[in-house]
């Protein structure tokens, strides 16, 4: 049996399955307090909730003006996510939200927070946006990320919680490896992400069949290239026409799927997470400093040509 | 059935069973052009060799002198490796051939050469070198490859060769996503790269039992993330009281394994290798001019504190 302490202890991903498009966020927000109740009496500590998981994925629309808005939240949190705030205080848990946030000065991003007992300790606004500017019409459905967001503008932020050191991304993020360099390097040991992926790929649909290793590499290889933790929450199923695959996982630092989802539904998985565990990889194999070769790796950071 | 042409033809991955420590190099040479003669007749216009192919993994000894010296090769071609280069130039064949490298200047690397039809095409040093500098006799074999090899002085060259371009790496390279993305940065089209892997990990132990699962996730992780396919090709077996791991293999642009060798043995794989199929992954999900944003990256390319 694991024994719970401040470094060692279970940890949550809930997937949701689809949210219509007329769903409203009182609803999504009851259906995720549920889930970090489920967590709770499961003995999570710190639950991981998916991309944009208030409403429907409104990227894969064309929208303008107030249609477009409506999307964004302008305050976090604000009157219809507080019972999630509430709920977090109440139990003593930490959750991973993301959400579509539009800023004071009107700036639009594709954010996570990490919240503690009811208080926001770190943000995160997604860096690799994927999908086009421009509507297309002959996609099936549009993904336009690239339209409707800004890209972040806080980097891969680090932060201390639930007893050791967190990092957040964002779906299309943790395809770059980039990405879980830089929270490596940064020191996190457990990585937060939630992901809206759909099943179908329209530039190239002959990998269609591929979604679901293609997340899962993507996951196991950033946990164990940098020996941390990964906790990757989904959301899922046939929503609104289009099937976002699931596969919600927790991922150990060697790389190895501890907990995956089985259905394309709200489903709360868990795992335990012992944070010391990362020193097996990072002590060894990936010791960064015995083995890394930074002056060899300059174009990797060289400015678009 | 794949029609051959200059950007899709069969590749060969060439395993080899232990050398024995007292084996001449006349004797490996011999195995290695059975098995380039072999992937001749199955087709292949390219066939890879491991690391350090000609002789015994000597890194696992403490050596000095005269007695480390002798693993060296002081010219290439050589005369006893002469026969490969002949074979290489009457089959028309391209192979790629890891070996310990001592230049005039007596220094000396751990280097792998690409050859069509018996003339070097490019050198590539290897820079992640892994182990320890010192003698340890709680090991039950040495890793002295930080002892007797210096890193890698050539960089990651990407140069013009079985009607693409290629790439190559050595051994621990492979894990690094450095690695992969410093060859997809270049336009490697196909990695070439040998490894010697003990099945026992010293320091972690606890990890004996995944090398195999984290060989393969390494390779399919820097395919996929890079769009390039990778020919993989390890010395495998009981080779002087140290198991060392197969899996021999090659991978897709995809990430999905199209070959994999089953014995510890001398054993030829091959699979059909399109070049153009590399532009399913770099012209749409990683197009890097697309979604690349190096100007968040610079802490990969930081020098070490």
């Amino acid at each position: 049996m694991t024994v719970t302490t401040d470094r060692c202890f279970p940890a949550a991903c809930a997937q949701l399955g689809p949210i219509a498009r007329d769903e409203p966020r009182s609803s999504a927000v009851a259906r995720l307090c549920a889930m970090m109740q489920e967590a709770y009496e499961r003995g999570a500590r710190v639950v991981v909730f998916p991309e944009l998981a208030l409403t429907s994925f409104f990227p894969r629309w064309p929208l303008e003006g107030a249609a477009l808005e409506r999307w964004f939240e302008t305050t976090m949190p604000n009157r219809e996510v507080q019972p999630l705030f509430d709920l977090s205080r109440r139990l003593e848990m930490g959750f991973h939200l993301g959400y579509a946030e539009k800023t004071p000065e009107g700036r639009h991003f594709n954010t996570a927070i990490y919240v503690e007992r009811g208080l926001i300790l770190a943000k995160y606004r997604k860096i690799h946006l994927p999908g086009h500017r421009e509507r297309e019409d002959w996609r099936p459905f549009q993904h336009l990320e690239k339209r409707y967001f800004e890209k972040g503008d806080l980097g891969f932020p680090v932060f201390a919680g639930a007893g050791g050191r967190l990092g957040m991304c964002i779906c299309n993020d943790r395809r770059w490896p980039e990405t879980w360099r830089l929270l490596g390097l940064g020191g996190a040991e457990m990585v937060m992400l939630g992901y809206n992926t759909p099943q179908h790929y329209p530039p190239a649909p002959e990998h269609d069949h591929l979604q679901h290793f293609h997340n899962e590499l993507s996951l196991m290889a950033g946990a164990y290239q940098n020996g941390l933790w990964v906790v990757a929450a989904a959301k899922a199923g046939h929503e609104e026409g289009c099937d976002l695959i699931g596969g919600s996982c927790i991922v150990a630092p060697t790389g190895e799927v501890v907990a995956r989802t089985s259905t394309v539904t709200d489903e709360v998985i868990t795992s335990c997470v012992d944070l010391d565990r990362c020193a097996e990889i990072r002590a060894n194999i990936f010791d960064f400093a015995a083995h890394r070769e930074p002056e060899d790796y300059g174009p990797i950071c060289a400015p678009k040509g």
